[in-house]
């Protein structure tokens, strides 16, 4: 497997494009975005689990049964979640896409995400499809495009693409996810679009899909807050060439270790770009009894505010953590915890079997003032781990969300 | 049941007091408190649920259990938590402090709030008790001593009292607590000490403790973060004279109700107090189907960072506060809850059967920019409520909390 430049675009047969129709008033950013396949892919999709969706992800939670998909439409600005007419207009969004295609409505998957509680002027859609349409292209352009559209908060585009072999020929997946706010690991937390060439069964491309999903945009948490649009989504139209991948052999794995690396890199990316964040928090809990433990651990750490501002100050207050470790729910022995703070600037140990160890305070400020921080924590009772990725809480982050609607 | 002046030592026979004794390097703020009956106590207490337990929480769990109490003594500024001889020192904490009264070591209660990890000098306690005790006074300045004592990032000290007739005997119950960071719904999540000079058993006591914390500190959060040091006790002295209450009789409903005002103000007045806060908030879900569905609601609303930093923003954001009600954990039909905020200056209804209702924005602004804001989720499902209480997301929370070790 190695990383390749290109996004949605990096495998053969996508196309993308992204334009600013109107949606959002700022005329200079793009709010719309498509993603097209040349041949009909086998789609597989992971949604929010909040009892409260927005009329996308109801549409697409039907449309994503069917067998054969074409393509993917999303807009910014607007969540058009708890807003009147919500579910008609998502399901007018999917129709007009459809037609403008000339494929079957349920091959169209649709995303929304910004503002909840306001009305989606489909209208404004339908105008732009036509440019939309026109602008779509194989060049990564395309991609970068429809990566920028789908933004809200983030201030960083999300791309990416691996290429991995299998039967000798070069399969690509890519994807572009958007989610700075609102990001919390309870299913896909975010917009998240990937394409693949790769011949895949959509079994096994649902399967490969959630396993991957549970270990990377599962284990990021922004704030907490768990989004009412979550959407991951996945497309495999076969142009690669490959033989079809329709059991848990060789390719399969090979195929999901590709898509574990693009989607934890996006993951990575997205909680680094956490509203307002300055830094990017790894927490990796090891030797715990088993994985899951570990991870309800790391989670527990990642999500703390206390922690998160004391990184945000880059002071070592490695109280915090272990604190966060208790209040986790799951039950350990403090007095076998060690825990250690790392970066591009070193390693220190500042507390060993649950007390704290005399540490250089110079060299502790040198290891947090790095943009990525990573916080071990061993808790010295079995061999499972787990790692999971947060950011720091900021001023901005309460600056971007005091006066987000308003 | 009656509203008084005074704080712990509003009951009878009960003197407090508080002073410097060297644990803060801040000469003019006080840190070490005490709290002493004239007449042995019964005592009862709730400790944190954090795995990771400070030394003098494990002290308490295990003093706590003796058939009487005299004093209560406890120290800001080092958490005597996760530190080198942490237990050796809240056991000779207890020690200095039953000699110098010349009670047994297990009728005096511990408690420390502070910095995690650092060695607590009971040198400096020691030190410091002929002063303390010197001071003890049944004056209410002796209960404002203490309370300012146990501050640690507080702004307000949080002093209460209350008195109920019993058998046509007043009975007075009071109290001291400190809280603003560290504070989430899950046991006492602070320190909170109260006396009373009710003649009651101490199952009795410890039944009321219980009961009354469910719906009062229990139902509160400034940060989801649940420290190790969380501590609630009362101790009852008789002194009212009071026919003893033994069971669950009608002097049992009073003393309760009476206990259960004077902790959901204390609770309430932490919660305003939190961090950085610039608005109480109070989520009230009404019509759910059962009171413990509400709670969990409830507090999945205060506790959302999102919904706290639009109220920071004086933002009607309620698209949030449907968001948070549906990552609660709970199932429900999001088309049935209604929205309204409210305060001081007047109610409006943003969200009707989960659609968002037009409303005047000046008015929104002018009610959320009342110090005291009220967010009101009808379920329409059933009939059960709960309240709980939070605080806004603010700049000076992540200031605080960003440079508070070092």
């Amino acid at each position: 497997m190695k990383w390749i430049e290109g996004g949605v675009t990096a495998a053969t047969g996508f196309k993308a494009s992204g334009i600013h129709c109107g949606i959002r008033p700022n005329r200079t950013k793009e709010d719309l975005a498509l993603i097209v396949s040349d041949a009909p892919c086998v789609g597989a999709g992971l949604f929010t689990k909040n009892q409260v969706k927005a009329a996308p992800v109801l549409v697409d939670k039907e449309s994503i049964k069917h067998e054969t998909h074409r393509a993917i439409i999303a807009n910014s600005g607007i969540a058009n979640a708890c807003a009147p007419k919500d579910y008609e207009n998502a399901v007018l969004m999917q129709k007009v896409t459809a037609e403008a295609l000339g494929v079957d409505p349920k091959e169209v998957l649709i995303g929304s995400t910004g503002v909840i509680g306001m009305s989606l002027d489909v209208s404004k859609i339908e105008a732009g499809l036509p440019v939309l349409l026109n602008k779509l292209t194989s060049d990564q352009s395309g991609s970068e495009l429809a990566a920028k559209a789908i933004m809200t908060t983030d201030t960083r585009k999300k791309e990416l693409a691996v290429e991995v072999e299998l039967d000798g020929k070069p399969v690509h997946i890519g994807g572009i996810s958007k989610g700075s706010g609102m990001i919390h690991p309870n299913m896909g937390t975010m917009l998240c679009y990937l394409t693949t060439d790769a011949a895949i069964t959509k079994d096994m491309l649902q399967k490969a899909l959630k396993e991957v999903c549970d270990i990377s945009f599962n284990r990021i948490s922004v704030d907490g807050d768990t989004s009412t649009n979550d959407s991951l989504i996945i497309l495999a139209n076969g142009m690669a060439g490959n033989e079809l991948i329709a059991a848990e052999n060789d390719s399969y794995q090979a195929f999901k270790e590709a898509l574990k690396a693009l989607c934890i890199e996006l993951a990575r990316q997205m909680a680094k770009d956490g509203e307002g964040a300055t830094h990017l928090i790894t927490c990796t809990v090891s030797n715990a009894l088993d994985e899951k433990r570990a991870e309800i651990l790391a989670k527990s750490v990642i999500r703390s505010p206390l922690t998160k501002a004391a990184i945000f100050g880059c002071d070592a207050n490695w109280g915090r953590v272990l604190c966060a470790l208790g209040y986790s729910g799951e039950e350990f022995n403090p007095e076998k915890v060690d825990i250690s703070f790392a970066s591009a600037a070193g390693t220190i140990a500042v507390c060993e079997h649950g007390k704290g160890l005399p540490f250089d305070e110079a060299k502790a400020l040198a290891i947090l003032k790095e943009p990525e921080v990573i916080i071990l924590a061993d808790m010295h009772e079995g061999t499972a781990a787990a790692t999971c990725w947060g950011c720091d809480l900021t001023f901005d982050y309460v600056k971007i969300n005091g006066d987000y609607r308003t």
